[in-house]
């Protein structure tokens, strides 16, 4: 199986890192716009040669791993190369945007979208890790709209390297997905800001900040390159959720200026449910 | 040596075990207004005995660790009963109200005021776990105000559970503070009751959320009765840290509005040496 992974950063690195676990049959190619990441997962491992687009039409599968706004023009070029029993997916957490640019692309059997709910806040080659996917959901968007075999083909894939299947709309994949993963960035972006705009003297910041801290800042390390397109194609929704916690942030503020800190109690402790919630998250912090 | 743990927490039941580990020579009491966390706190070894208020003039050492709105109370009271030779210590989040609480007691050489920067979003006394405080930092406020001989054997306590002392007026820690600690915790809640307000079917929740999600809102999971009473306490700082909060996040959601994405980027970009800050951290995540 001729496996071509498109930009060899956390994602597309650390799939092909577990395929190659998984799969004695398997030569991964890589490609990427930076030469100095593509040498970098080659010494790495995780690839077994630099390629390029020319070469796709080799391809059986083909991982997109780039930048959300790279794909809406690169997704439907690879479809144009690669041959007609190759699967192409990506791997990008958005989909109405990425599911629209090929909806009426000919080879549309040739892709299926998905989202693998999984990542870490770092990025590139270097970043990659095995067992990435383990125990981790691999959200899949209009999977009847890709051809059965090639679905069973990717799916299969998945399964194999740890993930659980979960199928969605691209609609309520977007609207959802505000809510639990860009939201969360942004919320640590800006704390991050919020710090270090205040703290210039980050001695004071080093030594005082616990793991609380960490913990709820860890976001802000995220890779600018991949989270700014993101935040413009899933624009609406992320402005829906950002208003809404603003507007939380608010009444949590005048609470505190009127003194009602029976209701800044209660408020927290009507929160505190989300324990619950996230005993069914694996957490994986590096 | 006997020492007297009054509230038996996280913060209190973790000191008594790493102290009781270090030190062969010691007996620890126990005090809680809850019978049952007391009683638990024996069960689970935190403490020797069960003790009350009454017994404290034979405490060589006191550690103060309950709600901060408690301690204002309680700390005057506290150093009425001990004996001349006996040092109280609090570990409470806010500095400022409970120095000027204790500044004119006849017996204020018996205090100190100290902030260990260490918990977990758990609380009561299972969860008190074994080196909690190993590599943390504790904060010492208005160090020269204590008797020198009860500073040396507070501070001697603190150095062999594993912490390293840091010292600071308690106008600075309140103000610092705010910005890495209160506000994260804020930050976090909201985040979480923004996610729940919005996904009654928390099943959603539960299969479309990452490790990103979890860690930023892993604080919304801490103890109300243990937060209200600090938001309370140190009013004016968090009001100021949550106001330049929200202008930050609202003018990250006016770039997005106006499509700057070049400015979203720049913004994220500026905020990611927040690694280096934060590489200087220990975390522990539990």
């Amino acid at each position: 199986m001729k496996v071509f992974v498109i930009g060899l950063g956390l994602i597309g690195g650390s799939m092909a890192l577990d395929l190659k676990e998984q799969y004695n049959d398997i030569e991964i190619y890589g490609i990427d716009a930076n030469e100095n990441h593509l040498e970098e997962a080659l010494q790495l491992g995780l690839i077994d040669e630099k390629s390029s687009m020319k070469e796709l039409s080799k391809a059986d599968v083909v991982i997109v791993s780039i930048p959300v706004n790279a794909m809406l023009k690169a997704i439907p070029e690879i479809l144009d190369l690669v041959h007609d029993d190759a699967v192409v997916f990506d791997v990008g957490s958005t989909k109405s945007q990425i599911c629209e640019v090929v909806a009426n692309h000919p080879k549309r059997r040739n892709f299926l979208a998905a989202h693998p709910i999984s990542g870490t806040e770092f990025s590139g080659p270097s970043a990659a890790i095995h067992g990435l996917y383990q125990g981790k959901t691999n959200i899949i968007c209009e999977v009847e709209k890709t051809a059965f075999k090639l679905q069973e083909r990717a799916l299969k894939m998945f399964t194999d390297i740890g993930m659980r299947i979960r199928y969605m709309d691209p609609h309520s994949h977007d609207k959802h997905i505000a809510y639990v993963s860009h939201l969360s960035h942004i919320s640590s972006f800006m704390l991050g800001k919020t710090v270090i705009d205040k703290e210039r003297n980050e001695r004071d910041i080093f030594d005082m900040a616990g793991s609380g801290f960490a913990s709820t800042v860890r976001l802000a390390k995220s890779s600018p390159a991949m989270w700014a397109p993101i935040f413009e194609q899933n624009k609406d929704n992320v402005l829906e959720t950002l208003s809404e916690y603003i507007n939380n942030l608010q009444e949590f503020k005048t609470l505190i200026e009127e003194n009602k800190f029976d209701e800044v109690y209660n408020t927290m402790e009507n929160t505190n449910r989300i324990k619950e919630i996230l005993n069914g998250i694996i957490v994986k912090t590096t």
